[in-house]
């Protein structure tokens, strides 16, 4: 995924890849089932989308689903295919006729009933807005399928909104949500489907007051045991900050005399951006992993794009948990609500296994998991991966790159996850030539 | 250790400590036992070495050495005296008499037999140099106090010397020492004790020659164990690196077609700087600690300030593994030889349980450990104490200071034990008031 | 909780509480609102139900909610009351009215809008079954309080049900749900509130088909890397077993030379058993927690008792992953369907953290975490607590008791949350005393 | 290796090897060089010494030394030979003349200078003994090849001797070492060189006094970080312990009231068993690693067969740190002094990565590292090639033995390294057949 460079000049051609099929007679493409197709399998009550391709030669036809491939027949109104695994063997067998939007039926997966739909995807109205001014009314606590879409959006489409802090509370400091990360979202992006991977480009990420609060315990798990024994929490400390937007600085409201010169420069960035986790699994917006989530990196920033793997039709796309101010590991963090803008976009069919990120300056990867070794293993592979892919390069040359000029940014060590980011400087990428090999 | 404010203005004062008690009669201040004196202990083979400050009354004394009271009564050349505990429990008692240069007997510990001398601490002769070139003859490749001191320096002393590079070559790429990380030393530090804590200020640390060798293949332990089945080395790779000492760059010597622009910036950085380890033991020059050792942390460059922790009479300090480029997490090294030049200092009973650094904008404290987690634990616990004790903050403004403003850096996950260092910008801590606790 | 000894004779009486205040006009016993309720409380589309014991006092009255305090006024069919933090803090605020099975009304929570209501705890029927023969109809794959129950009990109640495999296959190898953990369940506990803990009693876990199947590749990620890369899988290995539930033993139905003779004892456990996690949440039955799931420990079988704590009103229990035979760290499993035979209780209002065990030897902690350390570390602490809370032993006693006693169990270590299990003999604690402190 | 079916009868041939070389005029079979050979090398001031076979033909021979090849000839007293790599490259050239006892000379090794010197085996004079008592006088507290070896002992050779306790009190609570694992050692097993592992039986490990201490604290690495906030130390807690040899159990001297019946049946094992670590280094006693050390595996007991990786001429074989008892993770132990009864044996040329010991039930392999993770791993992959090189199983052979019958033991987690031990039991393995691979 060479994708850096000018990402949101890149036009999401494939969601128009059927319009070769439609005809006067055929006006939405059912008949000529040549082209693109989005095909929902239901077995034992759990539905599967996946984004099909097919090619038509008389009564038969054939196609690609990922890496499944498809073979079959149509006659008419009666359709019969089968879907075979990369090496051949026949994973189901289906049947079904034409409805009024599509195909549909019934068929066997791995010996089990399974029934199928197959629809047009989704073309853009012309009509359709490319810029949404969403209000969000409701702030759910979790990352989840399960939850309605606020605003259904396209490719390409830009959102403006804002997100209320981790407290619940908004840029009046008035309680909309409950304490614990209440979200905004999800936003439904037509067309998203399992193994793509989405683009979120923010173009803005603005205070939208003058306040924050933060936590002011040393987190035990930061320090070695002995020192967690002898911690000794000033319950009393008054840890409400006032946000300088002039001068882009926070100040502690009433600062203890050690701290009444401490000045802090303000990086507003998002703790959450996720979307709906893999499965039928809703996750708490406290939680983490490969869906994004909880990241609490601080470079989630005004300028940076961010990538997701996607699980779900739409991906269902989720934002909240402002900082205005974040340090290394998230030891603390200075919440507030803000207001962001973000450009969405997609990558078809090329899958990520976590979250990735750029800014003008680096690549970067993160590694999300149980314990820093996994989370550092998981950040550098998926930095290597990205290279491989990019440019070719073999082993040497990828040890001899990042072992050089990779970075390894602590995101946060305090949630049921830890993060860990490795990044490169887009400047050492610019010296490479694709490797042959 | 408020050190860190003109560290190397220190005068090591406490050296000239006993000179009150020299006289005519007595010039090495022998018989008059008020003021400094080094305090020798064998016990079943082992010898501990600890500094002992004398007050006189008549024919009794008092006394402290670290920890530890002492009681003794003194007549004429005999001499008689316990060791107590802080709660006031006998540790100790000896007898003694007057020697050619100090006093010694015996006596018991712990219910065990004991020998014991007294000598009042070397001075620094009026004649003594305060500059040293050192050439080296032969590289150990072991941090050890069993290794007989290359060259005896004073506090405030400063020395030129080099370092051969990992596998044993020099500046002329002449074989002087056996391949993995050969060391240059031990020096001496006069009056350095266990307990005291050494300061290393690197004046330079310079590239002597026009060539490195890296490795060129991704060590398993750095990805995910699927992506470790994965790696296909390339034997063929050619990793030898021109240094370009004009514009300070480092280029591969035969690079492919990939890598042919590919250039890195040169920071030229000690890999190894360490004192001999604790209790009798000698580590390989492969290993890291408390004691420092194998460090490979980048950061540690031309112009920063070390601190360690002393475990031994002259803590016996040494250098090694010169790197030109390396970087996070030690994942590749451009292996050279280095000039280097360095000031000692010592700061007497301030000790510190693991290694500290400090350069022009950042103090930085090293938590190493067979864990990343207890690693970074570590680190952050000592930045912690560094600020509690020289600020004096409490809890929750420690909490707010390093939850802002602390950074990770990623200093080695390849070598024995695993390397974090936490650090703080100093001008966030000019801002800080000493608290009042 | 010291549950362990005739933890089945336990009577729920807790849950007939509120009789006393029910009479000839008021037979459901709402008018007078002494004696138990279930408060429910929705805040922003969360609801979150507690148990509230409540005493009147006139037209006042006072109560207990977990740690809040209950302080309100009573007129009529109307009602006004605050729920008060331990430390005397207003946390909410409300009015409401009689309804026709409860009462109810809005109020203010941390300064947000919310609605309650208010009903007594459901009583078991007189004609209701103890014990219930339940043929599942579908298998979820997720632990979640968003699925619907599919059988409803009492405290006290015994059920017999089966699970099918892993895999989705059935007693007779038929196809009844998807592959990956397919669960049965939800059963929902009449009067399981969050904060109980609920007791699982296992009286059978039997065979009821006489094939199995397990993998047959070494995990990565249980091998150091350097192996890792060495691991050469064949695929073509036949791992399906033959069960013979005669000799209770299994052995390969198509063995190699090497393993014609490998013959293994049978032992059948449940990899899965868990109840619906906290807050909305849904996580796949491949995941682990406190709310248990697939807890992969080989020591779950006929005749243990398991403890789980209660987040949702009914617990919503799950089972699912027979396995004839699991080795520790659950590196193999024979993946079968059982036929089991469960009995539930309930402990009110004593909420444990992960879940706890015991059979007829052991007391068993369940530590489940991101890491082999935080897991160890849990599975300690909590076999810690259960003693001290149990016995009164000091932290001294508890050391010696523990650091003498305690044995540690690898239940796995390849799923995504890794497993230890802390456990002591029975006839260790029968020495015990109860401590004075 | 596979050494495990009657260990002991052993023969340990190759120390005899090169006596076919000896005859009447050149006795010591030093003239005609065929035959077995200690080939010693320095390099700047490290010496190496490896075992070397050469075979004769006229004046060229050739010979093997580890992986190495040796290319040679020789005219009368002169001597010149080549070391090869295993891939052809020269390694190293040296000259040498026939000496006294010997032969030697000089030579470059990788560029840089060498000197050399070849002796004969040392062979078992017939007058040796093969039973000894040995009375330690000192105790060392590290695991060094620098410390002068106490008793020479031959392959086959039976040692009687005794520990003292790791605060370094006799069986008769004397004083006799320095607090912290004093050792009794080290043993020179005479013909064990770098590459071999050294095999010791324990005939003997009894207990030798009536009383034992341990420690009564938490440590706080062995819970949570929030549980060691809250532990509180009992200082005034008696932890002596009355062992009661007659009925093999121990309890305290003086029990609190909770613990008056709480008694502990007896395992005495040994806390240390090591070898000089490789290379230059010493080792503090508290050490431990893959020369073995401080293993405190609590079935380390009497009827155990150790086996050691050999570094050093002689091994230099150390033992201490008895336990009457030893819970799992060595959170507690019953520090006391011990009758030990060792026989040792050799294998040449047959290297092992980490400890490794077998009893009557069980193989077993020691994963010791500085992480959980780590330590699971290296025991995991210790056992798996073990039995991949005695039973010649494949992948998914191993897979499905270890993943239904290996156990993991937990054996300390206090110690500077973790030490985790996985095992299966030798019943299993009996089941097997040689796979063919």
């Amino acid at each position: 995924m060479k994708w850096h460079v000018g990402a949101m000049a890149l036009v999401a051609l494939w969601s128009c890849g059927y319009s070769s099929s439609a005809s006067a007679e055929d006006p939405a493409g059912l008949k000529d089932i040549s082209g693109q197709w989005e095909l929902s399998l239901v077995t034992f009550g759990e539905k599967t989308v996946r984004r099909l391709k097919i090619q038509t030669a008389g009564d038969r036809f054939s196609g690609q689903s990922g890496a499944m491939k498809v073979n079959g027949r149509i006659d008419g109104h009666e359709i019969n295919f089968e879907l075979l695994s990369p090496d051949g063997r026949v994973f189901g067998s289906f049947a079904g006729t034409l409805k009024e939007d599509g195909w549909g039926g019934d068929g066997k997966i791995a010996g089990g009933p399974a029934s199928w739909t197959a629809r047009r995807p989704t073309i853009r109205p012309p009509e359709a807005r490319h810029q949404h001014d969403f209000q969000p009314q409701e702030y759910p606590r979790a990352f989840s399928y399960a939850l309605p879409p606020v605003l259904r959006i396209f490719p390409g489409d830009t959102v403006r909104t804002k997100t209320i802090d981790a407290l619940g509370l908004d840029e009046k400091l008035v309680r909309r949500g409950n304490e614990g990360n209440p979200l905004t979202g999800p936003f439904y992006v037509e067309g998203a489907l399992a193994g793509d991977t989405l683009v979120v480009h923010f173009n803005r990420i603005r205070l939208n007051r003058g306040s924050a609060i933060s936590g002011h315990k040393i987190y035990p798990v930061v320090v070695t045991s002995d020192y967690a024994a002898r911690i000794k929490p000033i319950d009393s400390f008054d840890s409400r900050w006032v946000l300088d937007r002039e001068h882009n600085t926070a100040r502690l409201l009433n600062p203890t005399a050690a701290l009444k010169d401490f000045v802090v420069p303000i990086h507003p960035t998002l703790g959450c951006v996720g979307v709906a986790p893999r499965d039928q699994q809703s996750w708490s917006s406290h939680q983490l992993g490969e869906f994004g989530g909880n990241l609490d990196y601080n470079q989630i920033r005004e300028g940076t794009t961010l990538y997701l793997p996607v699980f779900h039709p739409g991906a269902l796309l989720f934002f909240g948990d402002g900082h205005a101010v974040q340090g290394d590991g998230e030891l603390a963090a200075l919440e507030t609500s803000l207001d962001i803008e973000f450009t969405v976009d997609l990558i078809a069919d090329d899958p990520i296994e976590s979250p990735r990120a750029e800014n003008d300056e680096f690549l970067m990867t993160m590694g999300i998991a149980g314990s820093l070794t996994a989370a550092i293993q998981q950040a550098t592979t998926e930095l290597m991966k990205w290279l491989e892919s990019d440019y070719h390069l073999n082993d040497a040359e990828l040890a001899i790159v990042l072992g050089t000029g990779m970075r390894y940014d602590v995101a946060e060590i305090v949630d049921p996850q830890l993060h860990v980011v490795a990044k490169v400087r887009k400047s050492v990428l610019s010296q490479l030539h694709e490797g042959k090999h």
